[in-house]
């Protein structure tokens, strides 16, 4: 495409929307998805625990929801709970199990979401012993690593499926494996990894997943739990017991109508989907990384396909974010459940990087939506911001 | 109104929708509610932890909505958490803070909804003493009473603005400078009372609040919890750090602003609404007590506008509730919370009513868009409901 094409088309987009590449921050609802949600808000809005006929298509609403999400991990209906979202999923899977094992030792990796991460430092203070495996400079954890601080006394191990700086899958069939010979539970944090990569909880031999809305064309503030049947598990929040009795709280009807939605479109075309964006995944690595001292963060193989995460030596990565957002193009520096924040990034530090190279990081997001004309606009972009800021 | 045109009202109505008398289950959402929560779905869609425009979007729609609460309750804006909903507030404010007195002693009312009542539970089983005050006839808490019971060792008092179950207003005011007085905390679960009775915080002496959206037709799935600057609060789920730490979550943006235009809303016609409630609830008090052996549980004074509670003898409440549910009519047994429960509620128990009068009983809930034609059609078709169920 000719510069000049490009500035009309960059003058077109900004009389219309932005060019959206933070999928993994959060996501746009997609259209069919509101569609559905909209008749439980202001019509069919009862109590799912009322007995009357608009209870009743209330909790018919939650039970099509539960087996439309149940068929998307490949697990029973009665073994998914639905939360306020990725985090208290991941919250309820480790607070509401550990205890239940009488084991006192929990092991996760380095590069967890924080809300893993806090939890474990939460229930450390609580008394428990907590193993943080190392993972390598491409981020992934070891199942060597895990074989060896694995022990009988091993409560839980909590992995994530995929990164959510950057991208790395993990081994989670081989690290469930080793869990399981040691009669130990395993989590996964499967919040960016849901609808990117395949997913089979029985085939994986994984104990407890979480999802959440937001991060798949769904919206915000609900998620789920997995939970294989058979694990005992302890509610964190107490109430009417809905859930089981695991938790309570009046169910948040459109927003779980709305996940069961997402997940079902999602997986509906998810293998033409990964294809195509991998196929723009990596024509943004080939060609940012034409940019002079630029650097992949993360691996080239083995990564979740709506994830690019560079370095620019000598940029910080918040002024890129600013540079690029006033050209109406909206990426993050890192996560943004860290964003705006002075640190550098946990994950970053994980895989070795300094912390000079840590803040300089932009990480570029894909969803199912987005399109060759955005990512286009992104690289006629990019190199321009990159050396402004280098100039200044 | 003649029986024929009764009649011939109900027939259109049920082809039209149906009439929900049981607003304290939940509400419908509010059309200047869903109008103004419809484009944070797939429009303004950022987080608002990204530091770009959209996330700034956001960032400033939250600001906005925890504005909107705070002026409803009369507290600086950064008093307001948000949440999931009235049972992780009630969870929130009870766990959060019980740890931070160094005390050990609980204090609530054996009225209280199970979010304050099954949380008080799992504190007893971690160490604390719970001491669960009774209800008089009424359902009412005596001043006396917490005065006798509380100590300079009791962390926090809850107790409930206004009872779910049959209405009772509690004295608040009274209640939190007792509270006060022994240097406790004093919570009130206010998710019924909320936008139907007057609330000030600062006026009332309250040190938290807990507030639901669903029940003031704000969307279900999220809450907020009003903690006084000052209060020393921990958060009870772990993660990003969202809401200054205490509730890690990607916030629910369109919950979170439907819940503070609900509220604005609610709140700018409430003195209003207030008294058009009271009287058609007078009225449903009036006529159903004119059905033989029928009672009213809960005071008639210092009784919540939206609230009508009836006992009628040798009638199962379920029964009249599926009775009416044919007539297109709906109305609770107990609270939706325990619905579908074959156990007599604790409120009824509480108050005195013995299991049978228990199982007996018929909740009528109205809201401000609650009409004359909506109880007139109740009102039409309680008796033979009643009677019908007493002759088989």
């Amino acid at each position: 495409m000719r510069a000049v094409d490009i500035v009309a088309q960059s003058y077109q987009r900004q009389m219309s929307r932005p060019v959206y590449l933070d999928n993994s921050s959060t996501t746009a609802v997609a259209k069919e998805v509101l569609d559905e949600m909209l008749p439980f808000f202001s019509d069919d809005y009862g109590n799912p625990s009322s007995i009357h006929s608009m209870g009743d298509k209330a909790a018919k609403a939650i039970s099509s929801a539960r087996k439309r999400i149940s068929l998307s991990l490949n697990c029973r209906p009665s073994e998914i709970l639905f939360t306020s979202g990725g985090t208290e999923s991941d919250d309820l899977a480790l607070i509401g199990t550990v205890a239940n094992t009488g084991r006192k030792k929990i092991i996760t990796s380095s590069v967890e979401h924080s809300a893993v991460l806090e939890t474990c430092q939460h229930l450390r203070s609580s008394g428990y012993e907590v193993r943080i495996l190392p993972v390598d400079s491409d981020g992934r954890v070891s199942t060597d690593d895990l074989a060896d601080a694995i022990d009988e006394d091993t409560a839980l191990v909590s992995v994530m499926t995929a990164n959510n700086v950057i991208g790395t899958i993990q081994p989670i069939r081989e690290l469930a494996k080793i869990a399981k010979d040691h009669g130990s539970l395993f989590h996964t944090d499967a919040v960016q990894a849901f609808t990117k990569t395949d997913i089979d909880v029985v085939r994986d031999g994984v104990d407890m997943l979480s999802i959440s809305g937001h991060k798949i064309h769904g919206p915000k503030g609900v998620g789920a739990l997995y939970v294989r049947n058979g694990v005992k598990i302890s509610p964190i929040m107490f109430g009417g017991g809905q859930e089981r009795g695991i938790r309570s709280s009046t169910e948040n009807v459109p927003g779980i109508v709305g996940l069961g939605k997402a997940a079902e479109l999602a997986v509906s075309t998810m293998n033409d989907d990964v294809k195509r964006m991998e196929k723009m995944r990596n024509t943004i690595i080939d060609e940012t990384l034409r940019i002079r001292d630029s650097y992949l963060n993360g691996p080239r193989e083995g990564r979740i396909c709506s994830n690019a995460h560079f370095g620019f030596r000598g940029v910080k990565g918040n002024d890129l974010v600013l540079a690029l957002n006033k050209m109406d193009i909206m990426v993050s520096a890192a996560s943004a459940c860290s964003a705006g924040s002075t640190e550098p990034s946990h994950v970053m530090t994980a895989i070795g990087r300094t912390p000079e190279e840590a803040m300089s990081s932009l990480r570029i997001s894909l969803s199912r939506y987005t399109s060759a004309e955005d990512t286009d606009h992104l690289l006629a972009s990019l190199p321009s911001a990159v050396s402004s800021l280098r100039r200044q």
